[in-house]
């Protein structure tokens, strides 16, 4: 955005007005006139909170987008909207106290494991969240918290992340692929989150591999999700277990009495074939999909997250081999393809990323 | 976009001395202060030009870009850019004394079949036009024609047609997807066109299939274009005419000596059962990979254009059939697929499309 000098003093003094940027004085010269020095307010506060399918993540963040405090508790999303806010404003609560003091919140911003209208601040059908269909979210947070609130997806806040601090910060069209429990894409195109028409854009779980595959939950056979999401490999890593092909998921299952993709990913650290096998498929079917994608779209950047990145780079190197033979030579010239570096905070950052640019553009 | 009445009677006053609009006296009055009419220039002429891979189509546009008047010859694109730029100059020499007259062309917008470097305004590694890589398209015709010049691939220019006057006037977010020889697809976003970072968006004839199909030109097997493409279906008519299993398609050969894909529309619209399978299977491969584009990008509109919309409804259907049962309910619960309705001008009119945007925003 270019602005004359006069209308960014114009600017400045509305956001100022709003208690959103402070003077700072004026800069040491170089030369000809000195300027004044603008900063975010130093009181500036934003909550964010990333809800997932078994957990709530929630943090305080000042205006450049720093975690002050963050807080996090396991929180199963069936329990339905009513139980997990009042989880989420519970640990908001605790977290006020400590880095908002009397002062107020100017924003939260609230990621969910699902598909969202984010015009209506609301889930529609989730597949995983009984009970939270078109309950307003975005409404009932704002009333108890007393400020602006936008609900967006969790792949969509990810991807908001990455932008924000991330791999992705000068990369104006990427695809973030999360790949938790299922698979989605956050889309970006010209430094924003791209939603399509009716906001389902990026949710590529079900994009068909073969005709003839394994049934995915969807009720389709082949789909993506049901060859490389994190259920499909823990529910393969359990077939492995009681046929007794992997001795070492065979042991895991007798002491837990269960087995997750997080098993799988230390199987395959500690050198079991059958899983190292099974990470290598998921990055081949991971890749057969990405390929399509990177022909179609052409993004500047294509970073993978979520859970089972913890699979780490012999799933990349699949998945990068694939795409890199597939997808036409022009597209991935110049094309890294990256595991995310944001841990456990991408969430939390894109939620906090998503309220500021809402704050500042409508203040 | 949205201008305040002195910032419209700034901008109307500046496109006025470039001679691009003109005063048109006052409106009848509704009651209060009667309104300046502001109208495009009457003398403003474009060319349009689209470049086939055997066809060049040229037109001369007015300002609301309604052709004027147009010329069409068979060309092979594989003479090499100077001898087909030629015989364009030489279409719009004719166009031009008669529709322009003395005044001047205020701009060209140009369509070619392969990928172009956007920015560059030249081809880059196109496929099926040898000794075009890299040739200034733009620059040139720019010397030649005394205008702005741009270049643009054939589908993306197909897209502007869409959007300008077909059907997706009012449609944000839509795919248009062009099988011609090969398969290619426009991405419209925000009302735009998405060229991806390296003008390459949209290249979807090489996405795969299946691991174990035909092998493509491209070097990979199963590709869409080795399955749906014009040429593939001209390469399985002649083994079908050859085998004897089509009775018309045989008695076709016999007669020209070859076949495309034109003798498969019409063989199917005889009721030749091999040629309604044949297109009915390049549906359903098309379906499949627009399946998997619906539920990434979730468009508000898909449109069918090219040479292969003659085979019609049979080939609608099966897309539809296939889209409407792959793709996730959210993306298609609104999601019209229709055939262009544009028949030949759909190029031309995007061509015009394309320079005009460009003269009114940078005027």
């Amino acid at each position: 955005m270019e602005l004359s000098r006069s209308k960014l003093a114009v600017e400045l003094d509305r956001l100022a007005e709003l208690g959103l940027v402070e003077a700072g004085g004026l800069a040491a010269s170089s030369g000809g006139r000195r300027s004044a020095i603008a900063r975010l307010a130093s009181g500036l506060r934003f909550a964010a909170v990333d809800i997932g399918a078994t957990s709530i993540d929630v943090a305080v963040t000042d205006g450049e987008l720093r975690v002050l405090g963050q807080l996090s508790e396991p929180c199963d999303i069936r329990q339905g909207p009513a139980a997990v806010l009042e989880r989420v404003l519970d640990l908001l609560g605790k977290l006020r106290d400590e880095h908002v003091g009397g002062a107020r919140l100017h924003g939260a911003g609230v990621g969910v494991p699902g598909p969202v209208s984010f015009r209506e601040g609301m889930s529609v059908t989730p597949p995983i969240m009984p009970g939270w269909h078109r309950f307003p979210v975005r409404e009932a947070l704002a009333q108890e918290l007393g400020c602006p609130v936008l609900v967006d997806n969790d792949v969509n806040i990810l991807a908001l992340g990455e932008m924000h601090s991330g791999s992705a910060p000068s990369v104006e069209d990427f695809l973030l692929v999360k790949i938790g429990t299922g698979v989605g894409c956050g889309i970006v195109v010209g430094g924003e989150i791209y939603r399509g028409v009716s906001g389902s854009a990026g949710d590529i779980g079900h994009i068909r591999i073969t005709d003839d595959g394994p049934v995915c939950a969807c009720g389709n056979t082949g789909c993506l999700e049901a060859y490389a999401g994190g259920a499909a490999l823990a529910r393969e890593a359990l077939v492995h277990a009681r046929s007794g092909r992997s001795a070492f998921l065979a042991e895991r299952l007798a002491a837990s009495g269960t087995l997750t993709a997080v098993d799988v990913a230390e199987a395959a650290a500690a050198g079991d074939p059958v899983a190292v096998g099974m990470i290598r498929d998921a990055g081949a079917h991971l890749g057969t999909v990405l390929a399509g994608l990177v022909s179609f779209f052409n993004p500047g950047l294509v970073v993978i997250a979520g859970g089972v990145t913890g699979f780490g780079h012999p799933l990349l190197a699949e998945i990068r081999s694939v795409v890199y033979r597939r997808s036409l030579p022009l597209a991935t010239g110049n094309l890294p393809i990256v595991l995310s570096e944001l841990a456990g905070v991408g969430g939390l950052i894109g939620a906090a990323r998503l309220i500021s640019d809402h704050v500042f553009s409508v203040a």
